[in-house]
């Protein structure tokens, strides 16, 4: 496994690939790789000849009061774990390599950027945008790999490869959960054991709602309700929010009559914030 | 010569150029083609396998006052023009081709957008960003050819591909002019035969003050002083701005004491805005 930490290591690379006719899957990270990343990864080695991960904890996607400082960071084991699954290169760049003196340049998308964590990282989705369009360019991937956990970046990295004619594919993935039902997330190292068996109820109250949308209930008000009560009974939880929009402008909706998303960011604690989901992709009848 | 009015025909060409391992040069216009776009391509066909030229009236580089409706037109003469000098394929979309229903992204540089055109005309160069991104991601041409007559656009764009990690060279070419010494635009098309004559005005204050630059003269207000009251000695001439930037990060200066651009942009009755400029790229000692 090639382990670059400079953009130009990345692009001869990928060039000898490309001149040999090989196809390139990248599975964008923050590191601090789980079995969340390992699923992309595994997909990605199934479907394209060479598959990069990078691997960059992106300064520009956390706002002033985030955790950019004490988000986690374990290099060897990303390494460790992206050899075994056949990683051909992993990407682990400095920010000073990814942002240069006088770097002005940012990609954004307007309206799926402004509900669910737009509200509460209003600076997050323009960081996302610009280092994964950097990172396309720099990998000219046929293919990249996203989780449906960050269901609100998925939604808004597909507009943007569609908007901007970028070649590549976008592969969204189910979320991977632990036994108990907890999402997958780097995060989750921040939480304490009893924190970390309260968070079930993230879960819990998505399964809930995910049950109502399912038989039929059309009242987006009843199913967030009772998500959000569900949640709010365990008092070790406070609501960033509980929200319904619909699976395509991520616009809140009041009636459920076409695919929608149910997504919610929840405290534990200070400073610890988790996000889940589900998404229902056909109108119930 | 292939005329293309959708994304799918240009790709389909590309792909197949790519395969047989040519090198593609790309010229952005907005149409209206005179002697600055020809030598853009003339230039491109002397150093590329394969010479695209788009031709597109970019709606969303136009402000809400500004000249879309009445922007100058004429596909075939343009086509005519292309054909002569040896263009492959010309991309002559709808706007609905380049901006289906809900497009939502954009792409920007700050910092260097704010001074100059970016004072008066605030979205311009969102809207030029963000369809260059989407022209070298539709032609993955390995060279764009763009007229140093609009220098600000040059420096946002060649600082947009550096940040972004485009895999594009950008070429930057003298400005073309009339015998008379007025830059070519397409604009020029709205001038009254008096205000054509009258707009001989730019060039002679450029060059007197570009003359002062060469000659020593380190205080920017001085030169920017002379230029000025060359132009408001033209009763049809109304100054939009003169000011003097420097050629990195297109800030105002007091002192010259690097590379410049000076640059003026002049109203001639209530509709037609002429822009000009000077680059002087080495310190004078």
């Amino acid at each position: 496994m090639i382990k670059a930490a400079t953009i130009k290591e990345v692009k001869d690379n990928v060039r000898e690939w490309k001149k040999q006719g090989l196809t390139i899957g990248l599975v964008p990270t923050m590191g601090y790789l789980h079995e969340g990343h390992a699923s992309l990864i595994k997909r990605a080695r199934g479907e394209c000849d060479k598959v990069i991960v990078s691997d960059f904890v992106n300064p520009i996607q956390f706002g002033p009061k985030e955790d950019l400082a004490t988000y986690p960071r374990d290099f060897d084991a990303d390494c460790e774990l992206c050899e075994g699954l056949g990683t051909d290169l992993i990407f682990h760049p400095e920010p000073s390599e990814m942002y240069l003196e006088g770097f002005h340049s940012y990609v954004g998308v307007d309206t799926l950027s402004t509900e669910l964590c737009g509200k509460s990282r209003p600076i997050h989705f323009n960081g996302v945008c610009t280092v994964v369009s950097k990172l396309f360019n720099i990998t000219e991937a046929d293919k990249a790999y996203f989780g449906q956990k960050d269901a609100q970046q998925l939604a808004i990295v597909k507009r943007m490869v569609r908007d901007l004619n970028f070649n590549i594919e976008i592969v969204g993935c189910p979320i991977i959960r632990e036994e108990s039902g907890l999402a997958k997330s780097s995060r989750n190292t921040y939480l304490s054991e009893e924190e970390r068996e309260k968070a079930l109820v993230l879960h819990k109250a998505l399964t809930v709602g995910e049950e109502m949308v399912r038989s039929g209930e059309k009242d987006a008000n009843v199913v967030k309700k009772a998500v959000t009560d569900i949640i709010e009974s365990e008092p070790l939880a406070r609501v960033d929010y509980v929200e319904i929009v619909d699976w395509n402008e991520l616009q809140k909706v009041d009636k459920i009559d076409g695919p929608i998303l149910t997504a919610v960011a929840v405290y534990f604690g200070d400073k610890v914030r988790l996000i889940d989901n589900f998404i229902v992709e056909e109108a119930v009848k």
